[in-house]
């Protein structure tokens, strides 16, 4: 029994009978996250915790003894956030699960564990409606979408996971115990902590409760689907659209994106176009309709080539759907690299014709989705691991993307998170200063750096 | 010519010509806010900065010598966060006053010294809505808005300061220029460090830019009056309401208010009624009446005992300035200790009738006014400052105003900021532990201690 056995054990006896896992093969789940990281590493031990106590436990006993802790919620992570690091301990708190709402000031109280879809069902109860939906909602969780501050489809009108947190509890990296904020809307009493660990990545704490601000369901919404048979058609229709009104979603596939969708769910989706959006409405009563038909003479002025309209739940959602199947649909032509770079709206029709150019510059199949109306596109490049050629010239055009988008005054990342796979970008995008004041900040709360160790910075 | 003399010369040609200020009449000018701190010092210095760069070099200056430096917007806040200091500088940027607006993104520019309703009127050039509205949106800034995260009438609906910003430039406490963020409502890239810096009250950086979020411009509102015999019928409804729909605006007035306004502005209200609540639904088209008619419904359920709704604009902005109008209406009556606690909405009713009784417990007259939609309540309490045993009455319901809401579960602030009037009161309300945790953030970041010394900590 070597020396780190003899500390893990001494784990076992602070936290919950059976939270901590030492099975080889149980921690081999625990290694990668969805960006499957080939250089992830080997923890010690995963720790399930039970309830803040074993959070707060686990992290002292790694603070006192130098341990690097892996914060992870359902490790479905796209950026490397929650890759194992060696000699470590991987802290899940997929087993945290609790949930409480409360209609009168609309505000639920949930534990990390939860799933996105779990608190949006368990809400819906009280009629009321949890707004941020990244594509995975069904298996991502509400303390993942906090740490990366998470976005989704309904974005561009209702803001993303920040703008719905209004307070939190946080373990610090010494396992200290912290409560932030709580159910007001407004409160200016001392420095806005709790927006500083949403996005944080797992840098900062360990975020193990969170208080967030609900809306009234979301009403019946009406849905436009359009095609048009050149890239910049469809970004002109999208520049049109959000200058006009503020849609509830408004999603761009490109054609590679499109075909590989139709191949899957036979639609009857244009195969020719080159690009095809989805827009919905969620205005009240006859407006949702109204704003729709707004949209499809927006579309037509821009050239649409085939626009379609319906204020039927379930053809809307099935085209929803068929967008938010895009990634799986191309992951079958072959391995991704996900991207998630975002630009300032007017930018994204240099972003998106950019980006095809990367692709055939580095001779890589590259298919662009996009939560077009924030200016959030996903680039996926197809590549094919077998082949290293291939696979560094994928590599390379992963970062050529990132390096447009900054250069076009964008983000690497818009809702994903820096995680491992992209804090090589983040100084060009953020500048030498702001990460120096990154450092400062992670050092005043990270001091011995146990918290996430490579993720980010 | 003393030491301190020789000192600000030295800072004269760092700056732009004319930006610093040692003219005692005119400095006397930036001794105090609106808090009107008896315990105000003597500026050696007042920078009126022309931009960025004498910011930064009046940072870099005061931090090489540490002398503290006292940033200040319009001087409208109402906690003595802008109170001068002894030997300081007061840092105002009330000369900064660019704007540009990008109706594609629906975002603005803007330089702090910008007055919140300057703001408003320029975006709606552009058919665009800046929503937060402080009462005093007529005379505060921008950049002391979101020093402070200030809220208004509005947040019930559409959040307060920090949901509106997407970017800043700042300058750290030594005279790095840093920016952060920018016109992407997605950006999940590094620490959410713009949102650190919204409601920090000058004790981490001094805010040069904003880059906020727009709103389309906001349809015509419809406006419920209603009269309640109660403070329990009042609150009722107010629950009621809130549980019901999201109204755009959601305000309270005791009967000492609706006295004191209805003496200056004679509009008919209802002298007898213990509170009157003015709400707005701002809901599409004829949902807006549809609306209204819902909150009549409300009221009356309640057990209102007049209630009164119009569609017509200039009737219900007036029914909304009366409401604003409350605040010096109370004051004619005599000088104000202003408060500005919140509870979760569950709780209001506890907290308006405990405020009652705080105020007939020693003797002193307060006043409640409150945007009661979001549990932030106003108690004004009159006080006559010839009188030393009143105004150590009227401390003393301060006081304990502040603890009431902290025992319910409240915060001593919603909107205006700790400043130095409230900081005694910030570790009952969040705990030593986050008390320590703001501590490590403070010295990260202004390691000898020259921003805003005294306030919030």
């Amino acid at each position: 029994m070597d020396d780190r056995r003899v500390d893990v054990d001494s784990l076992v006896s602070e936290v919950s009978e059976g939270a901590v896992v030492v099975d080889a093969e149980v921690m081999e789940g625990y290694r990668h996250d969805w960006a499957r990281d080939p250089e992830a590493g080997t923890p010690v031990a995963v720790v399930r915790a039970r309830g803040t106590a074993d959070v707060s436990a686990t992290l002292r006993w790694a603070h006192a003894r130098g341990v690097p802790v892996v914060p992870r919620g359902a490790g479905s992570g796209l950026s490397g956030g929650a890759t194992a690091v060696d000699g470590g301990i991987v802290l899940s708190t997929e087993l945290m699960r609790g949930i409480s709402v409360d209609p009168v000031t609309r505000t639920a109280v949930v534990q990390p564990g939860l799933l996105n879809a779990e608190v949006k069902r368990a809400v819906a109860t009280e009629g009321l409606w949890y707004p941020p939906d990244p594509s995975s909602f069904e298996m991502c969780s509400i303390g993942g979408n906090a740490a990366t501050n998470a976005g989704g489809l309904c974005c561009v009108k209702y803001g993303v996971t920040t703008d719905y947190v209004l307070g939190m509890e946080v373990v610090l990296a010494d396992g200290t115990v912290v409560r932030l904020g709580g159910p007001r809307l407004k409160d200016s009493a001392g420095l806005s902590l709790t927006k500083l660990f949403v996005g944080s990545e797992g840098t900062l704490g360990v975020i193990t409760e969170l208080t967030l601000r609900l809306l009234p369901a979301q009403p019946p919404q009406a849905t436009v689907v359009a095609g048009f048979a050149t890239l910049t058609a469809a970004t002109d229709a999208i520049l049109a659209i959000t200058s006009a009104l503020r849609p509830a979603m408004l999603e761009f596939m490109d054609t590679v994106a499109i075909n590989a969708v139709e191949d899957e769910m036979r639609m009857g989706l244009d195969r020719t176009a080159a690009a095809l959006l989805v827009a919905r409405s969620d205005a009240p009563g006859e407006f949702a309709a109204l704003e729709a038909r707004t949209i499809v003479g927006l579309c037509e002025k821009a050239g649409a080539t085939e626009v379609f309209h319906t204020s039927d739940a379930a053809e809307g959602e099935a085209f929803t759907a068929a967008r938010r199947f895009a990634i799986p649909a191309v992951e079958r032509i072959g391995p991704l690299l996900l991207e998630d770079v975002g630009v300032p709206l007017p930018r994204l029709g240099e972003l998106i014709t950019g980006v095809a150019a990367i692709g055939e510059r580095n001779d890589v199949l590259v298919s662009v989705i996009a939560h077009a109306g924030d200016g959030n596109t996903h680039p996926l490049i197809v590549h094919d691991p077998t082949d290293p050629d291939n696979t560094a010239r994928a590599h390379r055009a992963f970062g050529e993307i990132m390096d447009l988008a900054i250069t076009l005054g964008g983000t690497i990342t818009g809702e994903h998170g820096v995680g491992r796979l992209k804090k090589a970008w983040l100084p060009d995008q953020v500048g030498p200063e702001v990460m120096a004041l990154t450092r400062r900040i992670k050092d005043a709360l990270d001091p011995t750096g146990i918290l996430n160790p490579g993720a980010v910075l």
